[in-house]
């Protein structure tokens, strides 16, 4: 396949302002202000501590940053081979004018200086977006999260719910719950009437989604009154809940948030397959594996039940990716959502992205989120996905069906702009 | 890969007449009349819905042809990007005079017009049957089918099963088998009569294969005639069956059919995974679709139990792909059937040929078979498979080791062709 | 991609010496006598019986060599497709000079003779290690193996545990166990005692791995010795141990195995997704197939309840894989380890290789293990795994990420040979 034509194509994706619909950036310090704030990113230090860096090292308490960084960096040699790395090289040579090939115990410091230096300019999160192309960037909010002090346009809120569905059982949550609605959990009714406040609070400040992680045996189903009344009375009454009546607390919660989209009008983003905690002992964020032996079947009866609301949909493992092709190919309220966490890697992108391009109705495909802590992830995570969406309308379009680069440049910019505009109604 | 070499593969392949192993054609209108024959098949009506065209808007009742067509023609933009869609204009293409890239709203109606004045020649189907090189064409016959009417020798009879596997337990499928074979369903003998029944009038009138569609979760067993007798009792009694009962008469009736393959020498052709009516509010054929988690492991006393019997097995997730090529690489009487449904699409049809190509024995390999309902769908299907054969042979075979393109396109006729003939003694 | 690229990189590839890390040679006779014990390889025979040679045919009792090979010769055509077969021609053209393509009825007689004449060689053993690069390779030996007469060094003795773990309820088993470690099991301790007899005898003669291969449904866990005992009275009582007594015992035999790894600082091989013997009828070694349906979850106990013992982990089915290589990302214990049995066939391999390659520290994956019965496999699997390693060093490094040649080159070293040294402690 040509490697110029791959090279047009992906310089013309790079013409498009992004706007990213799935970060974890704090909107009051979404730039860093060291590298230790990107190579203490858990793709970093859970890569590091694989190749055999004592977690300890890592994560000792009040360590300066340079000190993380000096731990880290002769470690990166082991690891230099993954797209991770290749990460942190494209940042440190675009933004911190970094010339050499690698991150290594020679040069290190004065990279770590020279960033320093630029991360202390005080555009430097204007200068990172500018950059990076990106207009706007969706956030991971708390549900009690006041949604003050930071400009709602260009970081767009979004209602992050896993607490409430599968926290609400530790009474810190259910007082965080209190405090954010003013409701105190009693019943069934409580629930769903403080869930609404929340819902009511996050759209009046300019959200555009609900978000949630799933454990691959999740299976959300409609709960009754009763049922949930009769756990939430256990609840409240200070009783450990059996399994049975969590489960069905935790879908009476989520079946509640879908309600609450349908009503306010929000896509909800599902996002299908995490085991947390399973590597008791690993860093932090980088103890979550998962079961692939999980389907979109599990969400049957939710597709079924909401027609009227929106579920942008990303799947842990690539081996579902294909359930998440067929499934947005018949539901219309099934959409593919982004190349998640171990499925963000070239190898699995590319299939999953040419899949889709072949069988989903190119309106219901966003094509890429960062995923991102830091603001200066967006950029080379963006660009690996360019390229491989490029390579893709190259070889399946341009050159599979005689199609123009200027029609498959309009395909690219749906998939990595337009649909997130229309699906979560910003730009 | 050198493009011209694939061209030149798939120029020698397209020299190949075809016998299509599997289609629904109805023999007695087997091509289209109008447009809305093409358009209104579920690929496009279930691409429109997905992407927003209400379900009412496209099964109204008594809507003209036309008007469907008008209908479904505004939201193709919203899908042209799929593999579907290109099989659209392929065919308007090949069949219709059509120049232009795309059907659009000013385009359709004289597309519309000059499709419905070729349909009307008196000799389409051949002419259809003659461009598309299609020598004869698999059907799909109910089991009381009176396979009358028509040219057996060129639309192949094959018995589908899945009423009499799966829906035995309702009395009309009971009355139209005491219709069809003359046997009153009274006990687990007079199933086993009536299906003795069946496959005379079948293979009698040319049939080729016995066929069935199979729920992910099937795992076929042998049923004791008492178990047997017990639930066939229960459902003439006018019973409702509980889950283990009809469990147990949908193994029984599988299992006899199975003896009867054995008996008549009919390969038994299994389409193993689809879950039925999962969105309960598709359009019509548009409410399939499966749970990832199956194995054909639940399929091993069948296989050893049936040794004589020739099991083409096409599977419906990519992800199952595997199992089917470690399973015909083990057993002499599996064989790979096609590329199905969801996994019939480029980028899953490329690695699952690949795969076969690289470990099946050559003459266990049924390349592709249409699944068509109108005639004109052959071309562009077998013409994109003929495409990915072509790429795959050059890819693996020419390039990779190093065989003569003659070689080559030999392993391509008897994917193709050659195998078709041989398993199904038909040709 | 170019081709003179791979090629380059292949040559550089070529130069490094191999240690094998996975095989199941015979030290005492490892190299080939006839034809038939190339031919005679399950892989031949599995696929000559599923192209239809009757199981009778190939395993006649006192069965002449040559008679042997000439039944299975007519059916190789039908298997010429298979990447097996391409084995089959490299390993004749690289050792016996033989000229032509393909194996036929008309010239395997002299090629039958010729491979006799140089197998009769008394330095043919040399010679085809000297000609495939190999200088050590490891072995695959009974837990009661004497690990006598053969050159530890150039055969590294690895303990096998299969018996063990899933066969100690036969009385043949724990016969030959007392009778290696002079311990007769009548408790936990007594178990735990004999094994630690075993570690001490294979790593006192250079053992450098214990090794297992595992169904898909075992999931390892920790036992308690009062469960252990009642299992093992029961046992030792004459009782048939019912399923969970006996998984029970499977459990703690298994998780002494990795309690004794941790001790004698042993990698423990993990080689999941097995079930034996699903083809009842199939020739030898040529019965066994999975169930896809497993997941890397069931070892999360054993992966956090050893961290200081190594998992190189092998899984049987290409959907394993994107585990594998999340599991080897997160854990320091896990590494990916070669591309087994059903997995091992080009399309599968580049995948897997790729995947890994992009997210696993690059000190953690061992690239490749031959599996072989006789010696002379090992160069046209290693030849296959050499080229398919050289493409994804190609595309995804020197093209996609700028590396150089020779920065390629030595990630490729690693994969190869290094880590094969580090992780088992050899060369
Ligand atoms: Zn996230
Ligand atoms: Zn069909
Ligand atoms: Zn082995």
């Amino acid at each position: 396949m040509s490697q110029e034509l791959i090279q047009r194509l992906t310089a013309e994706l790079e013409t498009i302002p992004l706007i990213d619909p799935h970060s974890h950036i704090n909107p009051h310090s979404a730039a860093s202000t060291t590298l230790a704030d990107i190579m203490g990113y858990h793709y970093y230090t859970e890569l590091a501590h694989s190749a055999g860096l004592p977690k300890a090292h890592i994560e000792e308490p009040n360590l300066d940053p340079k000190e993380k960084v000096a731990r880290l960096v002769p470690k990166l040699a082991e690891l230099d081979n993954t797209a991770q790395y290749s990460w942190l090289v494209e940042m440190c040579q675009s933004f911190f004018d970094f010339q050499d090939e690698n991150v290594t115990v020679d040069n290190w410091e004065s990279l770590y200086d020279t960033a320093a230096a630029k991360m202390a300019e005080p555009d430097w999160e204007d200068q990172v977006l500018k950059k990076s192309g990106l207009e706007q960037v969706f956030l991971t909010n708390d549900f009690d999260d006041p949604l003050e002090g930071f400009d709602t346009h260009r970081y767009v809120p979004c209602l992050r719910t896993d607490d409430l569905v599968f926290h609400l059982t530790k009474p810190q949550t259910r007082e965080r719950f209190q405090k954010a609605t003013g409701v105190e959990i009693s019943d069934a009714a409580s629930v769903v009437d403080g869930i609404g406040k929340l819902f009511e609070h996050f759209t009046k400040n300019g959200a555009r989604a609900c978000a949630i992680s799933l454990p691959p045996d999740f299976s959300p189903r409609q709960v009754s009154d009763t049922d949930a009344n009769g756990a939430i009375a256990a609840l409240v009454s200070g009783d450990e809940l059996p399994a049975d009546q969590s489960e069905s607390l935790s879908c009476f919660v989520f079946w509640t948030l879908a309600e609450k989209c349908a009503e306010f009008k929000l896509p909800f983003d599902l996002m299908i397959g995490v085991n947390r905690g399973v590597y008791a002992d690993g860093v932090f964020q980088g103890q979550d594996l998962y079961d692939k032996r999980t389907s979109l079947i599990n969400y049957r009866a939710l597709f079924n039940a909401f027609p009227q609301v929106t579920f942008p949909v990303s799947v842990l493992a690539h081996t579902s990716n294909q359930e998440l092709v067929s499934y947005s190919w018949i539901f219309p309220n099934v959409v593919t959502n982004g190349h998640w966490w171990y499925s963000n890697i070239p190898v699995y992108i590319e299939h999953d992205c040419r899949s889709r391009l072949q069988a989903v109705p190119k309106t219901k495909q966003i094509g890429y989120y960062s995923d991102m802590y830091k603001l200066e992830f967006g950029l080379p995570k963006f660009a690996m996905y360019r390229r491989i969406l490029a390579s893709a309308l190259a070889g399946d379009f341009v050159i599979g069906r005689g199609w123009s680069e200027s029609r498959a440049a309009e395909l690219g910019q749906l998939v990595l702009r337009g649909n997130v505009e229309s699906i979560f109604n910003v730009g």
